[in-house]
C-alpha cells in the first residue's frame, strides 16, 4: 500500500526528528564514556548531559549496550594521515596521528571500554570495525616491505608502541621513541631485504 | 600502654580472621572481574561469590574501588619465563608466557578495566605496579641491546604484540607472529652494531 502524501511528509519530520535525537544522544554518550569511563555511561546520565528524558532514551535504546554502541559509532572514520609516498615519514606520522587521537578522541579509554564490553556480539561487531579501521592504513604502509606474519607483528608493535603506554601507564610516548621504533621496524626490512 | 596477653591473643586471632576475608573476598572480587568484567565488580555480586555478607564488605571496603583494588592485588606477581641466557629464546619464551597469562589470568581484561579506573589515584598506584612488573624482565633482556628512546620502544613494540590483538580484537598471536616480532626488533638490533 501507498501511504498517502500527507503521511509520509509526516513521516519524514518524524525521521528527522528521531535522527537527530540519536545524534544528540550519541554525542552525549561518547563524552561521557570518554570523559567519565564507560562505567558512567548510564541512561540517567547520557539524559542528563545530552539534555532529554530518561523516557525518551529507554524507550529508544533500552540497554546500556545500545548507549556504548551509539557513543562508538559518533567516533566516526578514524583519522589518518595522507601520505607522502615517503615510507619513513608516512609510518612516523600516521603514528603521531594515532597518538593524538589518543589525547583527543581518548582512544585509550575507547578501546578500554570495548575490551570491557566484548562478550557482546553487537559490541564485538563495532568494536573490530573501529579497529579494522585504525590499522587499515599501518597495513597498507607495512605491506611495501612486510608480508605474512612478519606483515601482522609489525603492524602490532607498531600500534603497541602508542597504545601500550597509554592503556598501561596513561602516558603518550615522544618523538624519539616513535621514531626509535620505526626506525627498528624499517631497519629489519632492509636487512632483511639486503639477505635476500 | 601495652595490653593484656588476653587481650593480645583474641586481637591476633581477629586479625586472622579478617586476613582469611580479605584474602576470600579478594579473590572473589578477581573472579568476576575476569569473568564477567569490572561493571560486575559490585558488593552485591563479590558478596554472593564470597559467600559473605554485603555488611562485612561494606565495613570492611566501602568503595567499588577498594573491591576492584584488591582483584588486582590478587593477581599476585606476574608470571615470568625463567631466563637461560640465549636472548632470542628467552625473549621468545617471556612473551608466550605473557600470551599464556592472557589466557589464564585474563590479563587483557584486568589491563581494560585497570585503564577504565585510573582516574583514581589509588587505582592508579595498583596498575603502575602490576605493569612495571609485568614489564621488568623483557626491559632487563632488551637491555643488553638497546638503551635510551630504543629500549623504550622496543618493550612497548614486543608487549603489543601479544596485547594489542588482544585488547582490541579479542585474540592472541600465533607463534610464528611472536617469533617474527623478536626477529624484527633483534636484527635491528644487530644491524645497529654491525654499522657501529
Amino acid at each position: 500500500m501507498t501511504p498517502a502524501p500527507a503521511n509520509r511528509a509526516s513521516g519524514n519530520v518524524e525521521d528527522a526528528r528521531v535522527a537527530r535525537t540519536r545524534a544528540d544522544v550519541a554525542r552525549a554518550a561518547l563524552e561521557v564514556l570518554t570523559e567519565e569511563g564507560s562505567e558512567a555511561v548510564t541512561h540517567a546520565r547520557v539524559a542528563e548531559i545530552a539534555r532529554y528524558s530518561k523516557t525518551t532514551l529507554y524507550t529508544h535504546w533500552p540497554s546500556r549496550i545500545d548507549l556504548i554502541t551509539m557513543a562508538i559509532e559518533a567516533l566516526g572514520e578514524m583519522p589518518h594521515h595522507q601520505r607522502t609516498g615517503e615510507l619513513r615519514a608516512d609510518v612516523i606520522a600516521e603514528l603521531k596521528v594515532f597518538r593524538k587521537g589518543n589525547l583527543d578522541l581518548r582512544l585509550d579509554r575507547v578501546v578500554a571500554s570495548m575490551a570491557q564490553w566484548a562478550s557482546d556480539e553487537q559490541m564485538r561487531q563495532v568494536r573490530d570495525k573501529v579497529n579494522t579501521d585504525g590499522q587499515h592504513q599501518m597495513y597498507a604502509m607495512l605491506g611495501e616491505v612486510f608480508s605474512g606474519a612478519a606483515l601482522d607483528a609489525a603492524v602490532s608493535m607498531l600500534t603497541g608502541v602508542v597504545a601500550c603506554p597509554s592503556l598501561m601507564f596513561g602516558t603518550l610516548p615522544d618523538d624519539d621513541i616513535i621514531a626509535a621504533a620505526v626506525d627498528i621496524v624499517l631497519n629489519s626490512a632492509q636487512a632483511r631485504s639486503v639477505e635476500m
